[in-house]
């Protein structure tokens, strides 16, 4: 059932034979509430009214934020505070306190960065459906591409000098990456507050992506994962497969 | 920066000396809100009321939700719409379609389970956040320990016969094993049944723990891994690091 290594090449050339999987995603949730009108009334209503919103009080909050309660609640709060400030409800009656125990990509256990938890989340309710799913689409490669973290605060509460690019969603593997190039511990202050400035950095992308949609200018030509491999998958298998990666079943 | 392998045994070893991080971690995030009583009224009031629910109804929905919007909105919805009958406002104010967007591990990136990112925000509004916590460090460890799924629907869209452990609560990781088990592609009606399925199984089990925690039942010895292994990490770095498991700084 192994094979020695799936090339990138071979995943490619099994895209269009499996398009009709992520052809069939769509399908089953495209565009469209799939639920009744009678569910749908006041909060329940999706997404809630946006406007366009300041990247630099988005970052200051969500920077704050992550010292209140980590990278979850940072990213939502950084989002959804402003949104509550501009527009009221139906944004005054989401608790976003409630939306920590993404923490640690999962109360520490590593999984998902938490702070694209905390925009999963956010998105859920302030994008339609499509957009919202292009959108974590395109934040989910930027995150993996970028060096981080960008954001300078006014009154760091660390010296953060190093960089590095994640080339992977996932906590522990950003946080780690981070950790080894910077010589310094997870329990270190320059670690939190590079979590804390990584987390106004997907606040304000997150941002950037929304103002853009909200203009009519955001653009996603991205395919989603189970289109281009028959299976979820992030885009570099090899990265934690390093001697042998599975086969996908066909 | 590299050694051949971090064992079991080292990272056990090591628990000690860096209890002080999960302290730490503790402190920060301890039992009380840290939230401003201004900011803490109405539906802000965190948690929501809880009432015990019924394990078959919330299989159901779980099960029927995964069809309609997958597994994050198939967990959400087996826990919140329950409550949104029984109790009515703030749970009637969330809507629960907007927590979609964990599907696939993450509009397809194969990261946490989504059934796992569903919990996460439900606990987050129904359990007191120390709680909420422990029981997604206990939903976690059970997720990768389970032979899943366990549930049978009583009117299966498939047969689902074959059962696996994923050992991880990364979504690529669990179906994958699971379609190696199978034999089944992840295009395949009989994978769509046993996410389906599967997404009853991790609502039961979350509201397991919800309804031993309303009886004052809820125990949780686990420690969070960051107080065992100094980083944000799963408890088996060998199942992904299969030749190298890069060092922690320390």
């Amino acid at each position: 059932m192994l094979k020695e290594k799936l090339s990138r090449r071979d995943i490619i050339l099994g895209a269009g034979k499996f398009a009709v999987v992520g052809a069939g995603i769509a399908a089953v949730s495209g565009g469209l509430s799939l639920f009744s009108k009678a569910e749908a009334k006041g909060p329940q209503t999706l997404p809630w009214p946006y406007e366009k919103l300041d990247t630099e009080e988005v970052a200051r909050i969500a920077y704050d934020g992550w010292y209140k309660a980590f990278c979850s609640y940072g990213v939502a709060s950084g989002i959804l505070i402003p949104l509550q400030k501009k527009i009221g409800e139906p944004y005054t009656m989401l608790p976003v306190e409630g939306l920590r125990l993404g923490e640690g990509g999962i109360v520490g256990w590593g999984t998902i960065c938490g702070s694209l938890l905390g925009a999963t989340v956010a998105l859920g309710f302030v994008a339609p459906y499509d957009v919202g799913k292009q959108i974590l689409n395109e934040m989910l490669n930027w995150y993996g591409n970028e060096k981080l973290p960008i954001f300078t605060p006014e009154k760091p509460k660390a010296e953060v000098k190093v960089t590095s690019i994640s080339n992977s969603p996932l906590c522990h593997v950003s946080v780690n990456k981070w950790c080894q190039k910077a010589g310094k511990a997870f329990g270190s202050p320059e670690r939190k507050d590079r979590c804390a400035r990584l987390t106004a950095d997907v606040a304000v992308q997150t941002v950037k992506f929304l103002n853009d949609w909200k203009d009519g200018k955001f653009k996603s030509t991205q395919k989603f994962p189970p289109a281009m491999y028959a299976t979820t998958s992030q885009h570099n298998c090899g990265e934690c497969h390093t001697s042998k990666v599975p086969e996908v079943i066909r």
